[in-house]
Order: structure tokens, then C-alpha cells, then sequence
């Protein structure tokens, strides 16, 4: 199975077949991080429940959790209004970051 | 004045020179909308407390609201934990969405 057609056809993906994808916690209204999804990685965020991403850096699908298992349990997905952004909410089980903060934005403030 | 080479340092830019930013409601924690910067909408966002991008379709500099009179006063900015994106948060006046919805995900949902 793949992306439902009509989804698909709304997404603009930049020139590596990627569109950004913001996580959200769905309670708490934190943002999380941000990463990257394919047609597929999108497929199974909606299909299975666990958000999955596009690894850039692995050049792979990253089924966010399955290495740490700080899991995103999928609550909703939404796109922009032209397609070229993704929001999904999420229950975040553990750490958002891979340093081991909660989020990723937690050790950044600039301003 | 330019951006602060400490920070410009930790940037990471994509080829165009850009970096996503997330625009959120400082207080309801609403993510509004996504938007690119370069290191300049950077700096102005730092130091005018007027949220700043850089308009892909136009080519220039947008400061956001100038226009459309839907400013998004600043609140705090930061880096995520690799630099490739940055969280704004903002008081937002009237719509964020060009649309007239609040935020740019409300008419998106799917699933």
C-alpha cells in the first residue's frame, strides 16, 4: 500500500522527495522537533500510529523510537495550506531529542 | 549589523542558504505557520522583535504583517539542537494563515 492519491497530489516536496515535518506534543502544545518525510514515511505515520520520518543523514526510514525507543504515538496529522509543511501531533514517550532533552529546541534559545 | 557570527556559526542552511522556522502562539502553544529564513530575516527577527522571513516566491525579505497588517510580535527564538531549524515564538495579530484561517494547518487534516 502507499499514499492515498488524493494526499499525495497535495504535497510539494522539495527536489530530494521531501516535505518538513514539525512534531507536536498533542497536550502540552510543545514543539518537539523537526524532521523530514517521504510519501511513504508519511504513509505509515498515518497508517501506523508511530510517526516515521525520512532519515537524511541515513539516507533510510526512521521509524521514530524503534533505536530508543522514545516512541511518538500518533495523535493527528495535518498539512499547510500549500502543502509543503506537515504537523503532527503526538504523545512523545520519553526524550524528543537525541541529546536527551525533552525537546530539541530545550537547550537553543538564541533570543 | 549582521548576524551574530556565534550564532550564524551554528547554523545549518540548506543550499539556498535558508533554514526553516516554526512560527508558535507563545501562549496557546498553536503552531502557526512555517517559513524559511536566511541569516539577514534572521538577525532582523532578533533584533526587531518583528518576525522575519525570506519569501521564497518573491525573493525578498518578508517582514511578516507588513502587508497584510498580521504582524507576529516576537517572544523568544531558538535553534533546534543541530541548527537546522528555528522555533519563533510569537504574539500573533489577527490571522497567520494568507488564507484568513488562524493558523496554516486549520483547513488541513488528514488523519
Amino acid at each position: 500500500m502507499s499514499l492515498d492519491p488524493e494526499i499525495a497530489a497535495r504535497l510539494k516536496r522539495n527536489a530530494d522527495g521531501l516535505v518538513p515535518a514539525v512534531a507536536q506534543q498533542h497536550d502540552t502544545g510543545e514543539v518537539l522537533m523537526m524532521a523530514w518525510m517521504n510519501d511513504e514515511a508519511l504513509h505509515l505515520t498515518l497508517t501506523t500510529g508511530r510517526a516515521t520520518y525520512w532519515s537524511r543523514s541515513r539516507d533510510e526510514l526512521w521509524v521514530k523510537g524503534d533505536t530508543s525507543g522514545n516512541v511518538q504515538h500518533v495523535k493527528s496529522v495535518a498539512l499547510d495550506c500549500d502543502g509543503d509543511t506537515i504537523l503532527v501531533k503526538v504523545d512523545q514517550v520519553g526524550a524528543a531529542c537525541h541529546t536527551g532533552d525533552h525537546t530539541c529546541f530545550d537547550a537553543g534559545l538564541i533570543g
